[in-house]
């Protein structure tokens, strides 16, 4: 029992809800300011992070915390996107409402482009649904799945738009461990003893956000045979697919469509009330069609880099660690080492102390379920990053406990 | 207490969530086929009636049922749009995340154009949020109102929409009539009895739809005057604000603004997680400021000449009575008389017998809570429009019981 949440898709099982991104390049999963998870809100704490700012600070804004790469100029949608969009809108065919399940041309093009590598045409158009983002995917499937007493595992780290959806439709959350020590990979021989009777689903994000790390084939088995003999969904957020820059190849879900079966009567349950802009809907086979590889590998030799230089230059912060060097996504995970630090007891002080002296935003960990983390965004200038590490070091160095 | 949703906007009193809608132009409030009050599914029941077609039936199928005047070649948006969309698109400086709120400059033009008319500016940009759709917009506002024991009052007949919602939040909904014999008017009488301390909102929507009425602007600030007495918020549903072309005209609730106090408070209940796509949100100040009036003005005639021939048309047909020519909004109500038929029992068995006979669709009112009523949309071709009142007419004679 498998679904799958992609750059803009989202499979049940081979049941596809495809999540379109404003941006019409393949986008990240972030994005929605007022997330929070129960009591954390990711927007107020990035707005509490600014106002930290010392306006006096002469130095331009490092901006480590979002990640929205089209805030990068490197990360410039096509020129096919802009004109498949252009081409929507003056046919004037697309300003009618959409079918709820999306327009049947776009789910076309999707099943096709998801299926195009695999051997069987395991996605069919008529199981892709077109939802507005990853955020109203996750609005959708999780309501779907609830029912008095049901619980979902959710991962931690994880994306917290999760936590606060499940919350509101009362399914009880329990967290499966992230191990930064095992490269990120599922703790599964907890996973299996946190699930009960009355779970219904497992999320797993693929490449993994916000740890950045990349799962092996084998280990994806391993969760699709622990999820198959506890008889449960996987929603496999796959919004990252192929944003995968390190040494291992992104390894969709569906691969094991043969032990995770497949289920359709999830649909019946689905409640899709807004639908994504027809325009931008009508785009979709254009530019999967004509967007050719070396805008991603382009994409992904900036992230590659991104990473080098975070990595490295993180070895030369005292007060953080990088367990991982990252190899997917556009995020990754730092720890901060207490010990090296004077009078700074958490990752949100952390956080606000570096905004007020050195006008870098990090994001507190604690915001994607990892307390006394940061995460810090990929998807940012090379000279941005370079300049924030700098910052970083100084920072670390001035608040260095003495010994 | 108000909140208003209008055209592409809902005010909460003077706070606008603003709908936007696929179509840039003042589009409808429906599109949602898979709507449904509790048991029914309009997409369901649209389905249905398209599966009764003939398909030996050689003529064409004249579809008076949807409410898309997209579909209508004479409503089509203006160069105005597809240029503010265009321009957007190319600029490469909206593919990025808009903030949750929306667009400064997009609340900022949509403040500006709902109180052009006013005396005060009583709609600050901050109290304006851009939602998807309509949809959307009760999607947020109801859950905001919800807890344990409350109600909320709604138009009957009215948008089924309102149903859905509130029975999935779990606001207890208690009918109030709109009166046929009285132009379609509220009962004001039963009004105020029906609710009562746990009582949290009433939708009214104005102009009426599915009724065609325009309220007066003293039967609106009756409305605002009972609310403000029960202590209620006004949701005042306004998506066919301005769209009349009787002798009434359009009076926005926001004109009793003194009666029905403004209240803030509201706002930080509101869940959005889904945003508009952000090309569009920055399409808004073009569209708003460059659309000239004589765009509107011929939409509304072709309005006006549809109610007068679907008005005149509907007398020549012994089973349908349409108590009320329409002056606003999109869509009529009509009555079906059955003492004038043989063998047809409710709205469902008409609909459906009139799609197989005549290729015919017209909405079982049923739907939108006025069962053994039909919904009859005036957004169509006219001459669709002829053809299927012609058509209708046989079809009353051949099923007419013999006295």
């Amino acid at each position: 029992m498998l679904l799958v949440l992609s750059p803009y898709n989202l499979l049940i099982h081979c049941e596809a809800i495809i999540n379109m991104e404003n941006s019409s390049e393949k986008c990240n999963f972030e994005g929605n300011k007022e997330l929070n998870a129960s009591t954390i809100t990711v927007g107020g704490i990035y707005d509490m992070l600014l106002d930290s700012i010392n306006h006096e600070d002469t130095r331009s804004v490092v901006r480590l915390g979002r990640v929205d790469p089209t805030d990068n100029p490197l990360f410039r949608t096509t020129t096919v996107a802009v004109d498949a969009i252009t081409r929507a809108v003056h046919s004037f065919n697309f300003n009618c409402y959409p079918p709820t399940v999306g327009l049947p041309e776009a789910k076309r093009a999707v099943a096709d482009h998801l299926t195009s590598n695999l051997p069987h045409k395991i996605i069919s158009p008529e199981n892709v649904f077109l939802t507005i983002g990853g955020t109203q995917a996750i609005d959708i499937i999780l309501p779907s799945l609830a029912r008095p007493g049901a619980n979902i595992l959710l991962p931690k780290p994880g994306y917290p738009h999760y936590e606060l959806r499940a919350t509101r439709c009362l399914l009880e959350i329990r967290h499966f461990d992230l191990l930064p020590e095992r490269g990120w990979e599922v703790d599964l021989d907890s996973l299996e003893a946190l699930a009960d009777e009355n779970t219904v689903a497992i999320v797993f994000i693929s490449p993994s956000s916000p740890c950045g790390n990349v799962f092996t084939y084998e280990h994806l088995k391993r969760v699709a045979e622990i999820a198959s003999k506890l008889g449960i969904f996987v929603i496999s957020d796959e919004v990252y697919a192929h944003v995968t820059f390190g040494s291992k190849p992104f390894v969709p879900m569906r691969e094991f469509s043969s032990i995770v079966p497949i289920v359709t009567k999830i649909i019946d349950n689905l409640e899709i009330t807004s639908d994504p802009t027809t325009i931008v809907q009508a785009s979709i086979p254009g530019i999967l069609e004509k967007t050719t590889d070396d805008f991603h590998s382009n994409n992904l030799n900036i992230l590659r880099e991104a990473a080098n230089i975070f990595y490295d230059g993180c070895k030369e912060i005292p007060c953080l660690t990088c367990p991982h060097k990252p190899e997917g996504a556009m995020v990754v995970m730092v720890e901060i080492n207490f010990s090296q630090l004077e009078g700074i007891v958490d990752d949100v002080q952390f956080c606000t102390k570096l905004a007020k002296e050195e006008s870098v935003i990090l994001f507190p960990g604690v915001a994607v379920g990892l307390k006394n983390w940061v995460r810090v965004s990929l998807a940012v200038d090379l000279s941005d990053l370079k300049d924030g590490l700098s910052r970083i070091r100084e920072f670390s160095l001035r608040h260095a406990k003495m010994s």
